[in-house]
């Protein structure tokens, strides 16, 4: 009983700017995978879990908080990679301080060997834990843990 | 006569991103009032003052500078509470620098009690005034003096 | 009843250094008006909404201080200018978390168009609202402010 | 026959916020032409100069994000005026990083004799080249010197 | 055949200063699990990977630069939660740079949202991934997430 | 003989602005104790040490100077605390440095764990020691500490 | 009966890195008397104080966590003078916040008159009281403080 | 008669904090010279130059403003040594900038030579000429500096 | 008549140090063409446009200096391409302030682009454009804008 | 007797780069008299005060520090106006510190009211006073002052 | 006779963290040859020049300030390559202050090539000299130079 | 055979601003020993080491420039003094870059030890080594360093 509604548990995973050029753009960075790679990395894992998942993608900052908003009553937790908005924009982490469920944040290289204007994120400041560096394995980290901190919440309440 | 024209002043009242979610979102720092409640503060208070308000929100920045490119001819006046990118846009500055009319700022809590990157706002380097902590009281206060002086200059003239 | 009662409200109203010379001083910056305008546009507004005011001036950090405890116990909130002081003494800062009531802070000009020696102020740190750049009205705003705030608290208890 | 050829190279040329108020907007700083004369002077030059262009303009970050990931696989060469964005997006810096061809960043006016906070642009770390200050003749200047490096990159192969 | 050769993969897991007092340590912080917890975990985690583990201990800088120089022809990989001299030891990442393997960088708490001396780890400029504000989940998540590489490495020879 | 002249060594007791309101103001930070239960404990300490003291405050910087400059000649050793001139005043400084006699800097509460502003002092540069967070207990450590040099200074010569 | 509690209240010493040199490092800084002269300082106050002192010192950041978790459990309090770990040390700091009772850091000089990048200590921020600059008599003062404010809380129970 | 009139030409030399111990604090810095022996060098120096002068001390900053408004419409120049307030009051900036005649700062020794927080002057960015180092003939330099320019304003209306 | 005029109109080309050394230095970086080929640019497209030029180079920053003053009173507009004097060089900068006509800085790769302490220029404080990152043919770029300018100003006349 | 002696005393002044203009660069900031004029009023005064004068001016770096160097031995002191290497010239410094007579530095205008990067001068590190803006009269103060000095040094033999 | 004295004149040779491993790490930073090439060059030159040596290595802070303060008393000398402890530890600096002979600082690659956190060097403000770049041979000329100078201190006396 | 070839090899010896006055110039610094001295001792390393020299000093960085650009396919190796150019050029780091031998980098005292604006040098940026702090012996060194390099290059080849 309580298994079928976990399965019914929400997750969104939100793909910020220049993600949709993924296995296009700079290899030797992100690898070969493309961004559909990773959407059926996520429903699979998503499957595996027991988990539902929502998949988007946009280059345009206020759609991404369009978005997040949209999970707020819907989503029990957010997979975001927030991508070049890490570092700038205070808006994005505005609209995840209005979302109460867990947030994952994801970086497929590790943004900490970069240029040194990559190693501040201000989603870090909000995120419950930061995955950095596994590749587009990333996404599927970070649901699973989700998964399983839902999972663990559902059975304690 | 004169009375009759300075009814028509316009003054435009831009929100910035999040801000749709307001009542939502933080309470403990924002209150619970809508934006549906700040409009409606601000008609009522436009009606006693003798002016017109047009009322926007967008979470785009992109959208936040063409309305006020919009205002530009429309208005004398804006009032607007950029929200989080008071403290990254240079964008909207500058569209801000286009427009000739008064412009008011307004943030409903004190952004200065808050963290220290939402200190510095790019939009006070052009605002002619800055209301800051009064609560949604910010943007009745902001018509009434933006009305009173629009008045004042009117009858200089 | 409760209505007299809120007439005896007590607000305390600071001025700090080189405000004694306010219209004589920069008037391209300040405007035209003397520190004897402030306290009647002052004195007029108390009157309106129902609250008494005290009125001060000084050039001396430690008398600031010391009137500041002195409202302590008398008065239910603070108007403060506290012009160059804001920037540099975290004396008055103490003292006016030493006191209870509310604080509105107020800048005749915009400070953030200023030197930026001027941008940083430790009474806004305390301070409950700001209002900046809206001439000398500002003490107007800031009066009606906290009238109207202490009055809605008057009559929640 | 390779004449012809080189006359089908594709130059983007993009306009980033405000410049659609170009010859509105603080003219003692950018003259008096419209974004109109700047197409013009553009289509002129490329005609001149055997090469076709695409002309964009637009206030919203990541819509010229994605013209710059439509000009992948379509022109040799963007000319872009990246406005304020330059000096806070890191995603046209990143969707920049997208495209192979050449790159050339234009600014109306010398940004380095303006505000500090105009002094630094994410673009020019992947620009190959950086007009600034020659008016909107820097548009045609950028042109003819892509022109000219595409037409003998050709004749080297 | 492979697999019993992929057996035998070692990872070694490194955990720095005051570790040894986890669960008794700031609980809200980082729970009520010990080391002990973290150990076994480690060791059922490996068991189901098919790897081997050796794991340590120390509160000594110098020790556990040893333990690194003595994963060097032994491990395939490390594991390591720094804990504070993730911040201040230069010589932990020289001799993380002398390892050829993987490295997984491990916090349990996501250091991001401490304070701000707890936001810069040396040992990113080397890990290959970074796990952080997981809880000991994050110890798993980095030996699965190894395990797999190692034999996807393994295969592709 | 000695003894009775050590008795007539004095010690000047110095507290800097806001310390007339302790034990009202913020008393989870400060305690219950008032600046008349301070007096009370130096002049009993005094009396057991065999020392005489003068006890001032002020929240004048410029009194605190005056009352530096009048120890000269007359006293062997200040006790300061400078609350919050401590990080503001190079005036205090300047003055403490034409004093030939011994310096201790007291805080009441510890200053290193309080907002970062608080964590720097002019007079820590001038003072012989610092005691901090000892309560109000730091005036009589100081007092001892200071008659028992005196004393053996003395016996020195 | 309290009284024989109270004598066996203990008191935790620890010395850092070169203070094994005392009285032969320095001696117009550090004076002239030696570590064993400390020792014999503290073991005569904790007699006269009716508390039990253990006495450490090690050059070795990780010992001296190893000391401070020893502490847990057997300690009341602990008086540390960390040395030159002071400006260097997270992990002394945090050793420290797994231990719940009362910590005093000694300095035997002001270390705020030294080079600059001595003025700031990590321990501070975890610190109960500070005292530096009162010469070796510092940890005489640290453990009477220590022992009276153990002997209010035993009475307070 | 133009002689006359300019011998009544007023100068105010104001004189900051500590100055009143001039001759007993740090000779080796300020030399034997008390501030008797200025004041007597200035009105000598007025004298022989045709010029009157006020001569003030103060250690209160409030004390020194309140001078510099009282020599609004006296005096024709200031010659200010602002002590250690040169460094740390931007109230004593506010105020010379309201009063509209010449103002040089003097300061006795070359504080470029001494410690780096006595480098910047906030009275510098006011003064009209800056003499630093040449002892107390440097009141002689400044007022027979402003007499002479004084002068020669005077001989061209 | 006029057109003869102009064919007069005089441009300095001035070069600072290490480029002598022009193709021979980092090619990799600036290319395979000398300093004379550089010349024989310049002379060509001077000639082209119907301007006279005079080509300078120096490692001498005081050299450099005396042919700006030099240029006063014969050129009506200055090439500058400082190298390294750009980034280091206050005395360039005022000499270039005391030359009336127009100033171009050219530098053949994008200092954007390279170590950080190139990135800023003393020089484009005041030149009126810069054209970066276009190699050499940055100079025929540089006068064949200033050219056309100097002609239209001649027209406009 | 001496005063024959003294009459030969010489002092060297010595003139850095770009004010071989003055008169004709920035009039507004240097006034209209030439270098001319301030030799003949240095010559002028330095025949009032029995002192002999050698006049440089140079726009190289080296043939200051020649200059310098050539003084030692020569002269008992120097005034030097370092202009734009003031800011930037360590050579400088080390110049004059191998020169052991008095050292006077003079700037025309008030540097600390202009650009920031004018504020701070490497040559008053060494320099025994500084005067700035007293227009040219500033080389006649300095003269005066030194030669002053130098009498009374004579005078002290 | 005195030859013989020199003979035994011992210098400590110590080595930081991760130096064990040279030879193996990074060889196209540090080159092939091993610490025990290392130590049979220091031994061979150390017989040549007619002193013993003492040679160590340790991966631990507080080990290797065990071991200066071994040398005081012992040897004449110190040869230090601290390693990344260069950068970080002020213990080391302290340690090496307690010792009154010469210190010579190694480095075997030029430190100020690599990362900016390298180019700082806390042992640099007690080391008499510092040799940095020169491979292992470093070691030699830090033996060499040492020898020598001991041997010239000794012929003096 | 070989050895006549190595006989040939040149090193260029350049010695920056104030060089000259070696042995004159703060002989508590910089020892007694001249220029002269240090030539000497060039030339009679040189000659033991079986290479030539060419012994430069100018006070002109431009000229010292030059000399490197004359180095280049003369000379195999560079010892470069810059003194205070180290902290303040560019121009000779780029130089320096032009060249492709080997660069020693020699400093008479040790630079960490001076004012902090001493601690940086550009030219370290490309030298092979630096030798700080050992007296001319530095210069000896350095020759004996390069010379044995040469030679074991030679061998190579």
């Amino acid at each position: 009983m309580v298994e079928n509604i976990i399965l019914t548990a929400m997750i969104y995973v939100l793909n910020g700017p220049n993600l949709n050029l993924l296995g296009l753009r700079e290899p030797e960075v992100y690898g070969n995978e493309t961004l559909q790679d990773v959407e059926n990395l996520c429903r699979l894992t998503a499957e595996k879990s027991g988990v539902a998942i929502c998949f988007f993608q946009s280059n345009i900052e206020g759609a991404m908080i369009d978005w997040i908003h949209d999970a707020i009553g819907k989503a029990s937790a957010i997979v975001i990679n927030p991508a070049a908005y890490s570092h700038t924009s205070i808006s994005i982490l505005d609209a995840l301080q209005c979302f109460n469920g867990l947030v994952a944040e994801v970086h497929i290289s590790n943004i900490h060997r970069r240029e040194s204007f990559r190693h501040h994120s201000y989603v870090s400041l909000r995120a419950d834990c930061v995955i950095s560096g596994c590749g587009i394995a990333g996404y599927r980290i970070a649901i699973d843990f989700l998964a399983e901190r839902l999972k663990s919440w559902h059975q304690e309440e």
